[in-house]
């Protein structure tokens, strides 16, 4: 990299901290090591090579993926245990088993009719084919009610499948995040771990012990103090950079946080200032919401290395590429055209898949510059 | 491109039916040309070479883009004639004064900080740069307040300037997309024009007249039914794929909406369904919520052909990867796992934001792969 300043850059940017990221990826390989977990972290939320290998190098035991492209991606790079942690559709049957075929993927089910096309379709793939059980723990997005006879039929179906291999049971407490306060996170991790238990248990009693278990949502997982005999993985993703929803859902500080849109200010007017940050680099997600209205499109930091939001602006509306801050009272911060300002995004996840790259850095150094990896 | 059908495509998978987004070209082509004046489209809805050639071979005298990424690509490509439609900060005139020495770029300013900036970063650019004032006819976003004396003074310091030349003034009714019927928009419209014909006579009486007056948003100019002759210029840029919130705000029938979101149900279950695109394929754009509540991430088709939105379905949230469509009733639409959906997006230049390519149909023919440029 030549060596340039933050101001040289063109924005909108995204900038990681990599102290920050550095330290976020220890302490949950950290956790997961003193707690005799395996943590498999979900890269659906850098897509970024240079991130999974820091990872991995730091305690990984594999990774998670939303996308077959993320698995295509990360496989050429030579990350060779993935589990697709979506319930696949047929047009994906033939993608997957051609990835099956050069490394260890893990496949997820919730219903009885795809295991009878993945079983028909693996017929002549060489290995069996490693199938995971999506369980609904509460959050009631996808996966199958554990507490269902349909659940057991699931898994014994899949383990007298002759193409297939019963790996584990899998799930995901999404719910953590409308949670109202760190309790009920708590409450809801409780939860996670005891319904994959108690699946484990009767599926133990079944002769269907599944060698793996796993659990993961970075709220639930940040807050847990223990972790279940059962529970074998955890598979947080967002824990690598954090952002404004999870500081204010108490499951990390704001100093974690460690990626930033870099803005700069195009307008100055007398009741607002407009960014060139929009909907294309923060995301129209609208954050922790439900714990407080209208927080607007991410915070405006007034001091980053002190880590102090910027009071009275609040981000207001976006739209493509533009963002309307609205300056509510008296501000310590003084915002002049052109100022360069840096925002922490209410989804790290979301704003991260609007770039092509993060800027790696340390405070007012560049580093490095790390490619996003779509799809 | 090898013959494939809808339903080999890998989902979620961006479709432009070309036949709809060819009428929407030449329809707005026709109703510039009719009302004598100039169309500069917004190519920040499509970020597409084929389509921006598309528009220019169908009557466009030029393109509108929202980044000088965007003009870069376009410039390569060909594009000799480019309004960059932000207001230009410090970091970004560099690069607007390398790409103003190939082709013909026309930058916006708002305030006299930034033209004293551009003309002393001007002096050793051999051509002098072209300046459009951006004007608030009302929107509150961007602009100048055109019946301030800083308006006019704002263009004479323009004019003044050594290496700058006036160009003309640039105003976006964006509160149209905010409007609860067609006669707000209808209102909006006739300020958005009144607004500038009045400024440029305002400049006109001061020695310094404009030579492009330019408007423009989708709903405006699609419901406008004539121009002032002050107006030389219109730049909408959602009419060439339409959305949902157009359809809601009545400035197009759904039979003209071109783009829609191929997903697949990875999931039924007794209350929902789960489709494979969330967040990363719609957006968490919330669409015409200002009209209809809870309006959900875009409209499950029922029948692509009739142009039918499927009824007593809403796509109720969305996390990365996942929509879930909640089943609030008796649907006609039979959902089964794998079955593939369309969906019609409610902002479609936030949903192509997402992509990299589209796939260009005709019915259920698959006929090109055209690239989305991102910057």
């Amino acid at each position: 990299m030549p060596k340039i300043k933050l101001s040289d850059l063109m924005t909108p940017s995204l900038l990681v901290d990599y102290e920050k990221l550095e330290n976020n990826i220890r302490s949950m390989a950290t956790k997961a090591k003193k707690n005799g977990v395996n943590l498999r972290p979900h890269v659906k939320t850098h897509k970024c090579i240079e991130i999974g290998k820091m990872q991995v190098e730091r305690g990984a035991t594999g990774i998670t993926v939303s996308t077959l492209g993320e698995a295509e991606i990360f496989a050429k790079a030579g990350f060779d245990d993935i589990t697709y942690a979506v319930p696949i559709s047929r047009n994906k049957i033939q993608k997957a088993l051609e990835l099956s075929s050069n490394i260890s993927l893990k496949i997820l089910v919730d219903s009885p009719a795809i295991v009878n096309e993945l079983d028909k379709a693996s017929h002549e793939v060489q290995n069996k084919i490693e199938v995971m059980v999506k369980v609904d723990c509460g959050y009631h997005r996808c996966g199958i009610d554990p507490k269902s006879n349909a659940a057991v039929n699931l898994v014994k179906k899949i383990d007298d499948a002759q193409n297939l291999s019963f790996k584990g049971i899998l799930t995901h407490a999404g719910h953590s995040y409308l949670a109202k306060n760190e309790s009920e996170i708590k409450r809801i991790a409780e939860q996670e771990q005891q319904v994959m238990a108690d699946f484990a248990k009767i599926l133990g009693r079944n002769g269907l012990s599944p060698e793996v278990v796993s659990i993961g949502s970075t709220p639930t997982v940040a807050l847990a103090d223990t972790f279940l005999d059962e529970i074998t993985e955890i598979r947080p993703g967002n824990y690598v950079f954090y952002d404004y929803t999870q500081v204010v859902l108490g499951t990390c500080k704001l100093s974690d946080c460690a990626l930033t849109v870099l803005a700069s200010i195009v307008g100055t007017y007398s009741d607002r200032i407009v960014i060139d940050a929009g909907a294309t680099a923060l995301s129209k997600d609208q954050g922790p919401a439900h714990k407080i209205p209208n927080c607007g499109f991410g915070k405006v930091i007034e001091d980053y290395d002190k880590c102090v939001l910027a009071s009275s602006v609040n981000i207001d509306s976006l739209t493509q590429e533009h963002g309307k801050v609205i300056v509510t009272g008296e501000s310590n911060t003084q915002f002049n055209n052109s100022d360069l300002i840096r925002i922490l995004p209410n989804h790290s996840c979301l704003s991260a898949n609007l770039f092509d790259k993060y800027i790696v850095v340390e405070q007012d150094k560049i580093l490095d510059s790390w490619s996003i990896r779509h799809i």
